[in-house]
This record gives C-alpha cells, structure tokens and sequence, in this order.
C-alpha cells in the first residue's frame, strides 16, 4: 500500500511536472498577430485557438474525424518549440533543420509524464507532423488557416512586415484542401483579396 | 442550391466570425502569474491550460468524466468575460454583480454562433456554472487548481499582492473536493505549504 502510495505520487509529481513545464509555451511568440494587431500571439493562445476552431468547425473536415483525437493533436502539437523555438513557416534555413530539432525537443519535453502518457503524446505529436489520418490532416488544415485568418483581419500585418508573397502562402497550403475543401476554398478567396489589396506581394 | 450555397455560406461566416471575437480572450488578464513571475496570464491561455489538465489528469476525477466534454467546458468557460470582464475570485462587490453581467454577455456572445451551436455552447457555459454534472465537477476543480499550481511555483506572487489569506482561498475551494478527491489533497498540501512561507496569510 506505501509502495502504491509512492507510487501514485510519482505519477501525479510527474503529470503536474508537465503542465508546469508546459507554461513556456506562453513564452513563446509566434509571427502572427493577434487580432487587434497590439502585438503577436504566442504558442498557447494559438493552441487554444485551434482547440476552439475543432470544437466549432469539424463538420467541414473532408473525412468524418474523431474531434477529442484533433483537440489532444493541437494542444500539444508545439510542445516541442519549447526546446527548439518558433521556425517561421517562411525560413527556409530555420526549416532545413527544424525536424532535427523538434525530434530532440520532444525526446526531453514527452518524458517529463509517465511511461504510458509520455508514448501517448509522442505518438499524437508524429501523427500530426505525418499528416496522413483524416485527424492529422484536418488539424494541420487548422493550423494553416487560423494564422490566415489573423493576418486578414490585421490588414495582412506579418505578411507585409516580412515581405511574403501570395505564391509562398500558397505553397505553404499545398495540402489544406486534404483537411478541408470547403475551409480552403474561403481561405484561398482570403489569399487573392489580400493580394489584391497589396497586402501580399 | 444557391439558396443552399448561401445558408451554408452564412453558417460558415458566423462560425468565424465568433473565432475571430473569442481572439479577445487573448487580451483579458487575470490576476494569476505565468509560470515564471513575469507577467499575468489571460483568458485563452488558462482555458488552454485548463484543456491540457482535462486532457493528462482526467484519471484523478472522483467519476468517470467525458474527456471531451470537460475540454470543451474549458476551452469558452471565460468567453463571457468579453463583456463583463475577469472578477478576480476574492473581489467581495464584483462577485455581487458578476452573474448578471455575464448572463447579458452569454446572451450576446454565443448568439454570433449559428442556433444549433449558439444553443450548444450556452449550455455547456450554463453546465460549468451549474457545477452538478461530473464533467462539470471536475472542470470546476481544474479551473481552481490551475491557479494555485502557479501561485506556488511564482513564490504565492498574485497572492502576496492582494494579501490573501490561506482561509480564503479554502472557503474558494470548498467545493474542488467534489471534482477530485486526490487532487484537492495535493493542492491543499500546496495551500498549508504556502501559509507556512508566509505567501497566504
């Protein structure tokens, strides 16, 4: 009974170890802006984000999807930025080598929970990064369109500090379609309007 | 069909219209500190934090929960402070006022929403309030933890501030227990450790 005692403790030290940790991803800034454009948001509030857009929005994934599985996927799926920082989607030398990376950040970060978490977590995390189960690819659509959806209600804020060109958001949504045809098809409008504008190069 | 096309094309914009008015979440603080002291945290980032505690410690609820449910409880329990603004929880006056003014904010919030999930939403805001469902019981004993697990780790620093006595902070508890038995436990050790620094009076 002392030994199950300790036992449970260490799990639970081990769990609230984790969520602590976790905190840092509220340090943690991204390009985009939030929507009133005062500043840029940062890992956490777009995790939540995302979790928020699964809730109301999983009626518009191509493929019928399991919305819990989605909501576990976007809430950690920067976990590893802890470790390995923000790689703006537009870096190209910040991308050559942001696998290598996040493999080792998850490697400490996932390890902090117990044994059975800690696979848990691992294994959400590779199949969000895969992006081949309906799940995964509704979750990466998500994570592609909310920074777009910011950028066009700030006037294309991070796009114009950075110079992007409509032709990069468009690679970069190569595969949203796969997540969702009818959320692509408004966001690409999103895309041309503000192209149109001048607010993509 | 284009009247179809339309009505569809409606849902989808109230739908992001409501993702887009929830971003300010991102802007309203509360008095509890981030992990490190630095600065408070706000809305979205604590019901992120409270999603990810749904998610890892749901085995500690006193009964089986819907792990889904509980996260979605978490993720807009704060949507209505939009309007009405966060009432820190030992504000004595605020408090006295404080259901009025969010039901006039439910009222308006949740109604950017199509019906079907205006209704839906409503409802889970009213379930978490309620506090008599087991998911309930337990997204309550998170949305009171999380809090104290930050107070600890920042040396009691939102604490100390308002001068707050380790009383209070039980008589705000009285009711986590309900959630979770062994969580409670451990938080109350935190509470009684707190007292002892001299960070609760």
């Amino acid at each position: 009974m002392e030994n199950a005692d300790r036992i449970g403790e260490e799990r639970l030290a081990r769990q609230l170890e984790f969520v602590l940790e976790l905190d840092k991803l509220k340090y943690i800034k991204r390009q985009t802006y939030v929507a009133d454009g005062s500043r840029r948001e940062n890992d956490s509030e777009h995790s939540w984000h995302l979790a928020l857009m699964a809730m109301l929005l999983s009626e518009y994934a191509n493929e019928p999807v399991d919305v819990l599985h989605v909501m576990k996927m976007v809430l950690l799926h920067d976990a590893v930025e802890i470790d390995a920082g923000d790689t703006y989607a537009y870096d190209v030398e910040g991308n050559a080598t942001k696998r290598q990376r996040e493999e080792k950040a998850a490697d400490r970060i996932f390890r902090i929970l117990p044994e059975d978490q800690a696979k848990e977590q691992r294994e959400l995390w590779e199949e969000f990064e895969a992006g081949q189960t309906p799940e995964a690819r509704f979750a990466n659509a998500l994570d592609r369109i909310q920074p777009i959806l910011l950028n066009d209600i700030t006037g294309g804020k991070s796009w114009r500090e950075r110079g992007i060109a409509a032709s990069q958001v468009l690679e970069r949504n190569a595969d949203t379609h796969l997540g969702s045809e009818t959320l692509w098809e408004y966001v690409k409008s999103l895309v041309e309007k503000n192209q149109q504008k001048g607010n993509l190069k």
